[in-house]
């Protein structure tokens, strides 16, 4: 082979020219903007940030319509998202809570951002509220309850909490921060399911689309003078089990001031209506299939945030796997106006109880044991009459069980006037 | 052209040869056999024929299916086609009934071909009895109520109706002989429809899949003297367009000895519950789909004649429109229980106010004005208690229907104790 001489300065040259070309691809590639296509990166969020705007960063269609909640104020035959004075619509309300700030204030609830500021300008707050009544109200809670403990939480007067609550409800009252879980958040649920053998943990995904409204669309009641909140589910979430829960610990809300009757205001049992055999519910549907539908916005597929009556979109709460949502909005249109009709009606009744046992209490010789019963009875009417009509579905949750437990209100409550006459009759009798 | 001579003996042998072959062709083709394969001809049916089995030689497979309602005795939860003694598992009927034949005798209805045998050995016949009671007993009425018209076979008492009538339940109740066409053939439908302007010649095949079976299974009562067999129904089936159409026309069956209230005995309402805004109703689902679903034996494919509860074979009669056949039977068991036990407190309701009214009625203080608006609470409740009672599926041809129903019926029952107990008292306060 022949050689090649190449003089040094060429292999200066090559070296030098090669160097650049590193150095300039270098600052070349250091130079390339961000990306600005794709997916871009999660924003970290603090556990249990109460927070909602933060959480939208990352989660924005979530979030926007989560927004709505506060604007979005369809109404439906039974229900909507305006203040609504139910006291003025049905005036039987005014005697059958007499007695019990229910009297003085029942505006109908709001969506999920009212929250905060309807429950602190309700008439139905006075210096004895218990800041468990916050409970239900704040994305705060997670949070003050991780901090300080339900007990302490519960504790406190509604006056004393307020500086520490400034969110509604929000993202972290049932996900948890960054895996977006869904959690059971509230003390009060885990221990319920507790105290029934049921550990959360351990529910499907499915399950948890439900479970996760059971941190406040239930039934409860502030156990002691702690006022720690509790939920009546040991026997079961049946009207018959809540009530014999309530007889067993010897717990009412306030006393009848005409009747004398010790009453429980039944609060919002949503879930325990649902879940007590409802035809939905046994066919695995959840809280959030219909109330939380799959919706599109362009390209993307999310679960909307604005929690609603499913009569408002049906056509994506039902339609999902009813093919004829004509036919099946006009069945809840049916169904909600025969539960509606059956429970005005039991409202008629315990309030001819009230006055019966007034009359009776009145009466001097009237028979104190028929007395005692007819409140009894007065007692039983009412908390299945409010079971349903504090329940936010006018029935439709469990419609045969909805019709079932207003029956027996109006039987019960008949019972109870039925008594306070005889109370009469019979001490009449006795003076004779 | 070469000519081509034949001799004559040869023409003639073509010619008898050709003439044997045809007359030979014609013996072979008058001599085939009758067809041994494919459809038989139908037999022809005589019009308004009362003998099924004359029917069931064209259709078999219907014929024989119709045979099983007398053998198949399958029991379900709340009925079956056994002689159950109603009056023994349910004594509440005893009193509810008083004075009147069903507090004799009370069985359970049995399948269709059992219908002559029951009618004719039940004890609540006696010698006032009225031949209307065959109208709903006998393929024989349809031939009847054209010869002698309606009103004269009404007019004829039972025993000298008997005997013109010799089949039970048949072909001829439901079909026009040879076209086999749904008809309605008691003139009291077609009437009871009329008076409704409507007119069951224009509806369509489905329609008529239920309208049949409301040839029989319907509220009606005996008219005037002649006892004409007459629907309620010119205000609707509704239960409430039912007793207004009776408080109209002051009907009553008896005086209940006790309340003395005049009580109406509800028949089977099957169709008006069923049809008075049932969801299956609603989708139009006709009797027929579920009572006698369409079947298969081999190839052949019809609609089974035995007549039965369609939980016997759920597959069938709801698995044809709903996958999963074990959900909704479950379904069906759990709202049967619900309106079971309902039904049952409204019986106690209305034990309780004819007890009350009957003692009242024998105070002779008693204000008589309030007792008789508790009898005629006691009949606004027993009406609507029996409407249920006496329909044949426990409430589930419209499970909300029957528990609002009920639900009232409760109501009314225990304000009529309210009252009988009010009269006494106002009674007992005049006379101090």
């Amino acid at each position: 082979m022949r050689k090649i001489s190449i003089p040094p300065i060429a292999i200066t040259l090559i070296i030098v020219v090669l160097a650049g070309l590193v150095v300039g691809l270098l600052l070349f590639i250091n130079n390339q903007p961000a990306p600005t296509r794709g997916v871009p990166p999660l924003a970290v969020i603090e556990a249990m940030e109460p927070v909602s705007e933060k959480w939208g960063v990352n989660f924005p269609n979530q979030y926007s319509t989560l927004l709505r909640t506060k604007t979005n104020n369809v109404r439906t035959a039974f229900g909507g998202s305006e203040k609504v004075d139910k006291l003025a619509v049905d005036p039987m309300l005014v005697e059958l809570f007499a007695g019990y700030p229910f009297s003085k204030g029942y505006e109908e609830d709001r969506g999920h951002l009212w929250s905060l500021e309807d429950v602190r300008t309700t008439p139905r707050l006075n210096d004895k509220t218990p800041g468990t009544c916050y409970s239900c109200k704040s994305s705060d809670n997670p949070r003050l309850w991780a901090e300080m403990g339900m007990a302490a939480y519960d504790a406190m007067k509604f006056t004393e909490l307020s500086p520490e609550i400034e969110q509604p409800i929000g993202c972290a009252n049932c996900h948890e921060a960054n895996t977006m879980r869904l959690i059971v958040t509230n003390p009060a649920l885990e221990e319920a399911l507790a105290a029934q053998g049921k550990d959360w943990k351990t529910f499907t995904r499915q399950e948890m689309r439900s479970v996760v409204c059971a941190n406040c669309h239930v039934e409860y009641y502030f156990k002691g003078d702690g006022k720690y909140l509790t939920f009546p589910w040991e026997g079961g979430v049946t009207i018959e089990a809540i009530e014999k829960y309530y007889d067993q610990v010897a717990f009412s809300d306030w006393e009848h001031p005409e009747s004398g009757a010790k009453l429980i205001k039944m609060q919002h049992p949503d879930y325990e209506l649902f879940s007590a055999g409802s035809t939905h519910y046994n066919a695995g549907v959840a809280c959030a299939d219909c109330h939380m539908p799959y919706t599109r916005d362009g390209a993307a597929k999310f679960s909307t945030h604005d929690v609603k009556s499913p009569l408002i979109e049906p056509g994506k709460s039902c339609g999902t796997c009813h093919t004829d949502v004509a036919y099946v909005t006009e069945r809840v249109n049916t169904i909600q106006q025969q539960v509606n009709t059956t429970m005005l009606n039991a409202e008629k009744a315990i309030i001819d109880a009230i006055q019966a046992i007034k009359l009776a209490g009145e009466q001097p010789g009237s028979d104190q044991a028929l007395l005692e019963e007819a409140r009894a009875l007065h007692r039983s009417a009412q908390l299945r009459w409010d079971f349903i009509a504090a329940e936010n579905s006018m029935g439709f949750h469990n419609p045969e069980e909805a019709l079932r437990i207003l029956a027996t209100a109006t039987d019960f409550a008949r019972q109870a006037q039925t008594k306070a006459i005889q109370s009469m009759a019979l001490g009449s009798t006795a003076k004779n």
